[in-house]
């Protein structure tokens, strides 16, 4: 049997061998949203084990080997490298129809040329194999990096950051690959998180300013989203469970941020409205910077409050929301029209059950002169397996324009996850070469080589503008 | 390579080409829900350029050519049809994979006899052919028509609608197609709607009646309604985002009543109490006459406040709503079969996330002598495409009777998308096909023709008895 | 041509044949959820004719004729057995596209030799068949149940059941399958239950207690449990529209309860903190026993008050329900892991729209040895179809371990629907076969082989233990 990771995999039809082949498989890439530690990339760093480069920062495969009834202490507790490797080898097998099983192999052809399917019998193998590898040069974080052709890296940031390795890479000739930040303003606006209090200390620390008012609150905002921008930002990000618009006076949000300051309890609504009132106020920021603005919404996080207290969130407790957001996503969107001052928008949703109501949303708002100026995100985390992706191509293609698509970004907390942009490129020239080869789009390789070409590099490239 | 828009466009198996060309493809058509002009057929109205047939009224091609990024101006500003007509071409090649794409070949194939895929590069011989054409006399509205086998058009009218080109045609033997109103009846129960003042004022107008309270309102509603009736209305329809159904005493209904016209503010209670008491009076009315009700369930509307003040409603700028329907759904139907006065009911989605709720709730009301008394309505608005529309079909298929559904209507405003009905039927008949050479359906051709012949015609025939 | 029910119904390539034929087929059933009536098996009943064994309990069929506008006389009412088979059989060729039409030709294959399509034009002959064979001894209920080859069936039980019937197979050495009876808890817990004071009656009644607190309430079931599972009782059994998770004060609680037995009105909130309270109290009583604790959401029950005041429930005027519950369903499951004590759960979801709210939930509660401890029910009633269970899985694979699904279970109420496993596996088979074919998983019949070994009854007899 040829290999399961072989030349062709995922490519289902002919014409999706040639979009593939010809087109997206050499075409450089702009990861605009990752979680990857920029220190890492600064420093060069190298990986002792396997174990450290794979485990030790993906809680998709923690979840995974939970599922499978793994022990914790095996997963992110204190025991050795090797045991904490050979428990995954045993989790893999169970993994079958589960994309994660499709990355852990994609991952080891691609960076350690290894062709087996991971279980307890080859453990030992592998192991040996890709720890030697590990030992090599071109095993280096940016070594890495460089063997997928990638152009841009965005790391995500909090307002309070300092972008010294940011910095530092930039002044580095030796090294091309732009990595830029991104502010995760999430803090900004959430009034009601119990880390409020100490990050907005931290805030102040940072800035060197007092906060007394929600005035010297958004000056010191401002400030840091300057600085951003000076270090190569150009793309905020938020997350929701929902939003729930509640448009208030400005006098009316001073004093509900005074009550914050005072520590007095603040209810439901007062949180509501000073979210809403710092959303349009951050979204102006970010269209008069240029700036693209990400809505993250659906994710119902750390369900499970006795692992949140051992192991902190996004540790893989983590799931999707039923609540609904239209309306008030439409209202926040129609806010900021309504004063010219909408920026670019990329909304991404978590529940694919609501994929054709962002699909119809991002069509009510245009701008002269871009292509698709609200963008449908890449299908998001849990959604990124190869129905998840079509599905979010499927209802984007229909209800809207799929030649302006930015397409795909890793949100990839490990250096390896580049590999998955070429998952993502197969799916798609799979998903056109289909529609070809079924007649329901001209079967013509030129046109749809230009299609890949968009959606693979160059819409992101125009749109950004990194 | 043969053009796009073949033979046989989107039958893709063997069962499917033999159920279209042998079935399909020959029967007539009952349009029963359209936005046509009932004018410009009563006129036989010509049209001078693509333009203005193609162009002037349809907010989905303006859609699509915003979100391309194209200056309103060439939408539906003050420039030339030329103009209009460049930047559609420069629109449509992004379209790929959107229904538009295979809607605006089928139509330039079938009504003019083009191949080509219109681009910039072609626009100016496609406009050039295409208007020389509508010159000719068999393109006039009714010829138009006549392409297709259509015997019947159900337009959408306002109660006050005066029904005078509907009488005209029915008066006018040379022309063999029924052209019936449709009864929207929004604004009857919309008290809460800014407009309804005014538009109680001009139904008084209509009515020669004076208004006093509610008593007088139904009254002057059950005139419109026998007008209607008399001018070959059989069917009426209505739009909600979603429905709260809130049951109070008729009493208690004349007093909020009376707070209307009496320009009182009403509270949210009083508004949904309101609507849930008219809808059963006119529930009541339509099952009188043998009237059908059409229930259209989850737009979000006017979602650009800038743009709805410039171009008013209807122009492009909706959205599919997430808003839960279910249980004040079934209540109003159940509120209405307990006094043996359900209607004949089609509920249209447009949220396709609740197919299933409601091809659950259709099979739970039912009545002797009837095939699938309440419908689930074809695919609508945005879902109107080749997956929308399988997803309709496949929920239908299996959680009711597929071989009583009623089948498509057109929803259009223009005269050429008559072809969707074509484009329906090559979707229907390669869904059957291929559930015949899956063997999930007996692979008998006159059993699956015989469901073809219902779907396409019979049922709507039988059902609606127009 | 071939019968319809041919040897490779549903299995549409090639893999999908070996894993059906040379794994799935041969293995041994865990029914671990019906509604059989426990009686007709412990006295091996036999039935007069089709009808008494095929259309006097199924809900499903008496639905599919009502929509087909049969008069109701023919469905429950009081005709001849042959009636309403006869209007059976005018119903089935309108029912092309519906599972039933599948479960319908699979019995009459399976149990009855028959190979043709059932219509009126055959249904006399059908019918003298079937009845002629049904006279045979190897058509008594125990011998039905032996045809596949069926290991343990759980029949559902109110806490109030005598489960004599249950103990008569049990200590009977000619019959070797086990029949379990499963706790149907909704009762306690379902203040608002009209009927509630009723069965608290019955309850008190069964005990031979008082009840005249929440502790004694709260000791009779845990009395009943100890009752039920001395009966070989593993499994409970909790449907709910939605969940509305309020915690209270245990007094609170006391409270509430002491306001029913006054028979006081209590509040939706009051409501919500009792049913909170119960299922917490159930919850960890479950967990003691080692049982299994089922959950059921989003049926919306009796929408149609008319038939239900002359049918009464679970007679086919039932609808899926687009009700939230993400929030209160991870509370719920959280409260039980912050405790220790949450028991194996199956969470099974009506709205196939939730498919991944539920498919994320459940990864974040495990147990350390226990594979997939929070299992995502298979496809539950109106989603028990091809593409209903292939959607279930798609999500229960890419987002979950699909090797450690407890796969199906018949929900059933007709002897003949044990056949539903066979349609199942070969389902199942049918979409790894697919996978493999397309290459997303390795195609190695051995591994996948064993994936069907693990689904289709190993998993489900580790699981439960029974």
């Amino acid at each position: 049997m040829k290999g399961f990771i072989n030349k062709n995999f995922l490519l289902q039809n002919k014409t999706a061998k040639i979009l593939y082949h010809n087109y997206a498989k050499r075409l450089p890439i702009i990861d605009y949203h990752s979680h990857l530690e920029v220190n890492e990339i600064a420093e060069d760093r190298k990986y002792k084990t396997l174990t450290d480069l794979w485990l030790s920062r993906d809680h998709y495969k923690w979840r995974a080997m939970r599922i499978n009834g793994i022990d914790e202490r095996y997963i992110t507790g204190k025991t050795t490298a090797w045991d904490k490797f050979f428990k995954w080898s045993q989790t893999i097998p169970y993994c079958i129809g589960n994309p994660i099983y499709h990355w852990t192999h994609l991952e080891l052809k691609r960076y350690f040329g290894i062709d087996l399917l991971l279980s307890p019998s080859n453990a030992e193998e592998v192991w040996k194999k890709c720890n030697a590898k590990l030992k090599l040069e071109d095993y280096s974080s940016r070594e890495l990096i460089k063997r997928y052709n990638i152009k841009v890296i965005c790391t995500t940031n909090d307002p309070i950051d300092v972008l010294k390795y940011h910095s530092i890479i930039a002044k580095d000739e030796s090294f091309k690959v732009k990595v830029l930040p991104t502010m995760r303003n999430d803090m900004c606006i959430d009034i009601s998180n119990k880390g409020f209090g100490r990050w907005l200390e931290r805030l102040i620390d940072s800035s060197n300013k007092t906060i007394k008012d929600l005035d010297d609150f958004k000056n010191v905002i401002i400030e840091r989203i300057e600085y951003f921008n000076k270090n190569g930002c150009r793309i905020s990000d938020h997350s929701f469970e929902s939003i729930n618009f509640i448009q208030a006076k400005e006098l009316e949000i001073k004093h509900i941020f005074n009550k914050k300051l005072e520590t007095k309890t603040l209810n439901k609504e007062d949180i509501d409205k000073f979210k809403t009132h710092m959303m349009i106020f951050l979204g102006r920021q970010y269209y008069r910077l240029g700036w693209t603005m990400q809505l993250r919404i659906g994710a119902l996080r750390n369900n499970n409050s006795r692992m949140f207290k051992l192991l902190g969130s996004d540790t893989g407790f983590d799931s999707i929301s039923d609540l609904v957001f239209a309306k008030s996503l439409v209202k926040l969107l129609n806010a900021l029209e309504e004063m010219h001052q909408l920026p670019k928008t990329i909304v991404y949703c978590l529940n694919p059950g609501f994929n054709e109501v962002i699909g119809s949303i991002i069509g009510c708002f245009n701008q002269k002169g871009i292509h698709s100026k609200i963008q449908f995100g890449p299908a998001w985390w849990f959604n990124d397996y190869k129905d998840g992706m079509e599905k979010q191509m499927i209802v984007l293609a229909n209800f809207s324009l799929f030649s302006s698509f930015i397409g795909m970004t890793t949100d990839s907390r490990s250096l390896l996850s580049f590999s998955r942009h070429e998952y993502f490129r197969r799916i798609l020239c799979n998903l056109i070469g289909k529609w070809a080869e079924d007649g329901e789009v001209p079967k013509d390789i030129e046109i749809l080589g230009d299609i890949i070409n968009k959606i693979c590099f160059n819409n992101a490239k125009e749109y950004f503008k990194l």
